[in-house]
């Protein structure tokens, strides 16, 4: 059995480390007592003395529960038992004596027979000390159908939410024991697993079949009422949906639903399983909690439901804000329908139009490609993997054959064709940087279209080409001296926008590209993963491919 | 290689049924555009379109990023690409056109090539539809020392968090985008993981053995940097931070620090891990966010810490609220000193006292079940561990040996310490069962004390038993009828309520002994778990312990 890897230091001193991390992290509103490691409780220290104290605890390993729900609003106090262990009577008196002033203590236990018994011993001690305590003992399981005894599982934050609402509203011990039990006895929870829970110093558990689930688990590790076989989660939550609807009766309010993370599901399936589960709950749901990690069984792999029945004061006491942040807000289900798709969006047609230079530019730089063909994959072959010339002359095939379709007349529209066919046809990283290229340009046009309404044959092209070179090297990644096709572009851009004229440019492009030949050291672009050796004496094709055009537009 | 399971339907439909989910739980406040399943973007429905948008995105598998930071203060859109596959590049364009108004837009992009080639394009496409676009690349990643080109990583969060502060301060594009770069350029992020990620319909990955960890990984299953021996988070957090201090130079700002669950993390664990990083990072921290599941990797059983120099104006941005729920809340280290323990919770001192009848009711109950011992564990045995006898007599010897010190003149006083010994001595259920009983008595006996100074002989023992009664079926659960101490406890805390007297009630607690050997259905107790034939003819050990010292003291 493999050793289990955990994010801790000596196994003994889990509990009281992460106390510790909550009292950090806890600005000052929160404290712990005296007495680790007997003693394991989280107080708050910012609380109003004058209103009903609530303590919860039990074992660890549910956090956030119940230490993270130490705040305003929700718990007095904590008591912190070690890993799935009920902490001891003295600690449960420390955190009731610590927790409350003259308005009494509400204890909220769930339903475990540790639990129950250590609470209820404080309890006693307590009231034999003059403090006035009660509590109520939360038990939502519905997983065993005729249990005297039923589990306490996730239902419990609804009675902490709620009797933390009534306690800050200035009611009286009774009242917030009358609340808390209203939620008590009404919440119903199921619980369902993929996978059990590594406890920290054991070894893993391999309970479930690879095409098993279970059903009905609690939050300690023990195995589910019962096993399923492994389906959708539109079948399992129909299956979990149906059990908690039985389990609700007859009543006719709308639920309060608690979507519970047991630890170790990512949160894309707890979305996923969250929209399966509203959606299979045949009642009008009132508000969501969740989904969220909120009452875990250490990482297991599995989640929980629970359902609480609500009136409007209900539902204004879970959605009062409270300052723990593990409580999660709740929501009311919207259904918002999707958003048309922006127009711009659309298959975009453009109107076919003529300019002879642009349409000689296209065809030259398209044919030139056409023919270096067999010439550029030879050459990417010794680098790469061949197929330079056959991606640059399958797009100049597209683009040749599109030629009566092109908007040659209108520059923007010219450019964002071609950009739209670079991206689409030519493929891979190349593909999209020349299309980024080519966009750029046109949006530089663009803009000086728009300043002065210009013609095809007053645009500046070297400023289009330079901004569309900037752009390639912005998203690539790549500068001068990498190896890529910029070491032919670049030069050529500076020659045009000097007004060197083209066949100054064509042999700038030309010395850019035979230097690549020369470059050994590439920080971007495909010659990054080949070692300097290979490259030395070898051209980089695509700035081959960039020199070639140049040469053959000047001609 | 087992098939591992997800709460999941068709794995394509991850992703849009996640994003439906959001667009459920967003309170109307969200909505995705049209174009499933190529297009998967979630979009403000309340967004300022006077404010500058800000658009994120990538592969989905890193919930809550990004969908899950849309909203106010943050994200305007989040374009979301397959699990770990970058959107295409109309789904940018679409993400843009959506989100931006009059004021232009930011792009925030992690810098993976896809990811940046395709918001590259989309944004050049934006721009030559007079869109004004910029984009912002993050690479926080510090694993590999003279990466050219690192991998965004978490750091990114705090780059939406500042630059949406901007945003909705009224910033410009241009004062946004140089928010976002100057955070974008001093963001350091390392992760750490104990075990790599499991894709749905895929294998589950093997790559790390029980003792390796590794170092400098990425959000994507690809492999760490280097490989570490496991060991205790504090020394794999001394790593951590010695290269993170590393990478951070000489600055002399504080810093903000981001504890990011990279999924499979149990809270408990990152707990332990937050603490232990806090501490090992020997700069000043201003303020930390998390831990909590920020940029996941599916459910990676791993962590990442992003470390972020700030001065007054970059904590008052993080520290903003914001609308998504899935952005943690800034807080700075609290070092609250333990609270001193209650008072009440030191070991106790009882001052002796004299009182013969009490101290002759005390002495008979022990001397009667020392005798009975023998009989009490052959009875158990018929039924249970055959040590019921044996664990009375063990509380017995204890107060016997105890006589001459209890405080048999002060009866509040007299049953706290029986309750205490009964608890520490006596052990197991029974054991705090009788302990809650006797310091129930003793509380009913404190209250009325407190009310008329009663003397001992002038108390209502009666009344005070019934209580005791009361609270021991209330904790345990036991009823009548279920086969324990209650069926001889409680008819003889009724005869003597009636006034019937001490004789009376001896012969109800006998009575009532007698009747639980014909019971063999019992709820609660020890005999819950006793199959009913065994349990026919034979009594209830505690049962016929209580008729037993009834019966002693009457005579």
């Amino acid at each position: 059995m493999p050793r289990v890897k955990h994010f801790i230091n000596d196994r003994n001193d889990i509990v009281t480390e992460a106390l510790d991390a909550a009292v950090l992290l806890g600005e000052g509103k929160v404290a712990r007592l005296d007495g680790y490691p007997a003693i394991k409780v989280l107080v708050r220290t910012d609380a109003d003395r004058s209103h009903v104290a609530l303590v919860s605890g039990g074992g660890a390993g549910h956090e956030p529960s119940h230490a993270g729900f130490v705040g305003e609003g929700m718990l007095t106090a904590a008591v912190c038992g070690e890993i799935f262990a009920s902490p001891s009577v003295d600690a449960v008196l420390a955190g009731i004596l610590a927790a409350t002033g003259d308005a009494g203590c509400l204890l909220i236990v769930k339903n475990y027979t540790g639990d129950r018994l250590n609470f209820g011993l404080a309890a006693e001690r307590a009231r034999a000390l003059g403090v006035d305590v009660e509590m109520v003992v939360v038990a939502d399981d519905i997983a065993i159908a005729d249990a005297t005894r039923p589990r306490g599982l996730a239902g419990t934050l609804f009675v902490h939410k709620v009797a933390g609402h009534v306690a800050r509203s200035g009611g009286t011990l009774r009242e917030v024991k009358a609340a808390a039990e209203r939620v008590a006895t009404s919440v119903r929870s199921l619980g369902i697993s993929l996978s059990s829970c590594t406890i920290p110093g054991q070894p893993a558990p391999a309970r479930l079949g690879a095409d098993e689930v279970e059903l009905g688990l609690g939050i300690h590790g023990e195995p589910g009422a019962e096993k399923l076989a492994y389906r959708p989660i539109v079948e399992l939550a129909a299956t979990m949906a149906k059990r908690l609807d039985d389990a609700l009766g007859d009543t006719k309010l709308p639920l309060a639903l608690l979507v519970n993370d047991l630890g170790g599901v990512p949160p894309i399936e707890m979305a996923v399983a969250t929209r399966a589960l509203a959606s299979a709950l045949k009642r009008e749901i009132a508000l969501v909690l969740g989904p969220d990690r909120l009452m875990t069984s250490l990482d297991m792999k599995g989640l929980s439901v629970s359902v609480l029945p609500v009136d409007a004061e209900l539902v204004r006491a879970l959605r009062a804000d409270v300052a723990p942040r593990a409580w999660p807000r709740g929501r009311a289900l919207a259904n918002v329908a999707p958003l048309p798709l922006p127009d711009a969006l659309r298959p975009k047609t453009y109107t076919a139009s003529a300019n002879a230079g642009c349409r000689r530019v296209v065809e030259t730089a398209c044919r030139t490609l056409l023919g270096l063909e067999a010439e550029l994959n030879a050459l990417d072959a010794k680098i790469g993997d061949g197929d330079t010339g056959s991606t640059f002359a399958t797009a100049s095939r597209a683009l040749l054959a599109e030629l009566d379709r092109l908007p040659f007349g209108d520059p923007p529209a010219l450019c964002a064709s071609v950009a739209d066919r670079l991206s689409t046809v030519m493929g891979g990283s190349s593909g999209i940087l020349l299309s980024i290229g080519v966009a750029a340009m046109g949006a530089a046009v663009h803009e000086a279209a728009s300043k002065n309404a210009a013609a095809p044959d007053t645009i500046d092209w070297a400023k289009a080409l330079h901004e569309g070179a900037r752009r390639i090297q912005q998203y690539g990644g790549a500068a001068l001296g990498d190896r890529t096709m910029l070491d032919a572009l670049l030069p050529a851009a500076a020659a045009l926008e000097a007004g060197a004229g083209l066949t100054a440019a064509a042999a700038a492009a030309r010395r850019g590209a035979d230097l690549t030949a020369t470059m050994t050291r590439a920080r971007a672009g495909r010659s990054s993963y080949v070692p300097p050796e290979a490259l030395r004496g070898v051209a980089d094709p695509g700035a081959v491919a960039m020199a070639a055009v140049f040469e053959a537009i000047a001609r």
